[in-house]
């Protein structure tokens, strides 16, 4: 069984570190701010095999608190050592609550993000560890985070699970199709989809603002939408995805209140807002018209397509909120009404 | 949970059935077998979405018993109703030891193989459906399997696995290699290899003749072998497949003795096999030169390759036995001479 557990940390992590533009993106962001780490203590909250850690340490930090705790902080320590960087590197095993940290840091780094930015996400470790850890003015890496949703269209996934039950090998087996199109579509599926599957502009569901966000905010989020259709398509579900940034601490100035709910139209039509896009320098996207990395999208099928014209609009909201029961689940409630008629679609991400 | 249950039965048959190497060839072997299949009583053993007794009632059959006890059957019923086959096609919702049939069958048709053929099969059931139903000179259908071994090399998957870790982003990793090579080779990989990484001609490791074996000959296979490598080229492991073949019921004319153990050099050396090998009209291979199935091969990898030369010769024997624990999984032990040393692999698939 021990190998098992092993099999699949070391599984995962081959994965991510594959994953070229996750690992290669952190990497330019460390190297891009090497200013602010150079000479200084940094903290890497969920560090697994130690990678960013060692890029700190490349991009000249004085001290890396490298936490994990997962067995592979086992592992974390053997490579430090290969990499004769003991002295600089600290690996501690153990929850981010648990572990004792002797001194403040000046930068956070963590790669924090779930499926759909917040499935399992680790960002309540990275809000716990700056609210204890970080210095003022201090450097948070990633600095931001959006999700999106967009509807789209993918009849070869629909041709593919649901349609291809009309006929195999001649026989009819379209009574299957009512427990395919549960089975395929009841819950989110993790999935790449292409920019060509996109139906619109995406929505900003939600905005992270990794040096202001507060715990409580992650627990429901609410956002309304309104989407014109580019094409005439039927419209097969919506893709959830999310980009992260890289900024500076210098965005801190326009920090929101705490208190205030995650609004995001409110944010990105501020005039500050359109400034500060164009300062950004470094962003890891998991958009489909990007290259793929290892968290795909988020896809919400609907049971039956919608055919939609032409400049159709869809309007409605969407809710993520964390289970009662299991805090890691999420439920979706999607709502939304076209062509004279509402629709709801409810699911687990599990 | 219903639905979970549901997904694995209905994504298990989409994949069987879009294994067009599989379900063409099973079609072609019955409408091959047409004459000895129109006008007659068939029992499809383990018939999943009904899809070989539909084809069997296309190919003329009075009565089609078809049997399967996972939910899919009630799957099955409706689909056979669409097909208006009702009168014909009778599904049967139960394990193969607990269902009445009133009456004897003239041929036996089953898809019973699994992962390296012995894998899961469901061999013990076609026997036990023959043993109760199956006339005096009826059809089965495959009518005979064989189990193959031959050495490889594969050093794509030696990089992608397991030298990978050397050099990671230009930080040394090499001490995650030892966990790597316990997590990626303990256990059997089913995966697709390609006749490129065949060292030599494989090993015959059994040989199942669905009118004569036994259960108890199940139990435990030894196979000698003896590999000569046509190639210098590191050892990386061993890869299991299998064939069936769809012959006639006049190969029973050459049954073997009941209490004899599988031996199967004898067979394939005797002249009478060699006239039957030549009127095989309808094989299902799952060979790596052959074209891909959902079968794929079985690899058992070694941890440290062997550097083979020319010629090199590779002379042992292999063990596979049903464990003692859980008759489900197979104990797999592999022993082998080569360059003056002897080799032991053991692993279980689980």
């Amino acid at each position: 069984m021990a190998y098992f557990k092993a099999y699949s940390h070391i599984g995962v992590h081959e994965e991510m570190l594959k994953d070229h533009v996750r690992t290669n993106t952190y990497r330019n962001a460390i190297m891009h701010h090497k200013d602010l780490i150079s000479g200084k203590v940094v903290l890497d909250v969920g560090c697994g095999t130690g990678v960013l850690s060692i890029f700190c340490a490349f991009a000249g930090a004085t001290r890396v608190y490298a936490v994990d705790a997962s067995d592979i902080a086992l592992q974390a320590v053997e490579i430090v050592r290969e990499n004769e960087l003991s002295d600089k590197v600290i690996v501690l095993h153990g929850r981010i609550e648990d572990v004792q940290i002797e001194e403040k840091v000046d930068v956070i780094i963590s790669e924090w993000m779930g499926y759909m930015l917040l499935y399992e996400s680790m960002l309540g470790s990275v809000i716990f560890a700056r609210d204890k850890w970080l210095k003022p003015g201090g450097l948070i890496l990633p600095s931001h985070a959006s999700l999106y949703l967009a509807p789209i269209t993918n009849s070869r996934r629909y041709q593919d699970s649901i349609y291809f039950w009309r006929d195999v090998y001649g026989i009819k087996m379209s009574s299957v199709m009512p427990l395919a199109k549960q089975c395929a579509f009841m819950e989110p599926s993790v999935e790449t989809i292409s920019g060509e599957n996109v139906l619109t502009w995406p929505a900003v569901v939600a905005q992270v603002d990794c040096y202001t966000i507060q715990a409580p905010d992650l627990e429901t989020i609410t956002a309304a939408f309104k989407f014109t259709s580019m094409l005439q398509a039927p419209l097969h579900g919506f893709a959830f995805w999310f980009d992260i940034e890289f900024n500076g601490p210098v965005r801190q100035k326009v920090k929101k209140q705490a208190s205030q709910p995650l609004d995001v139209d409110m944010e990105i039509s501020s005039p500050g807002n359109k400034k500060k896009k164009q300062d950004v320098s470094i962003v890891l996207s998991t958009a489909p018209e990007d290259a793929p990395t290892h968290w795909q999208q988020t896809l919400l099928y609907l049971f039956e397509p919608i055919e939609l014209k032409k400049d159709q609009i869809m309007e409605g909201s969407v809710t993520i909120s964390q289970s009662r029961q299991h805090a890691r689940f999420l439920n979706i409630c999607l709502k939304y009404f076209t062509g004279d008629q509402w629709y709801v679609k409810e699911s687990v991400m599990r």
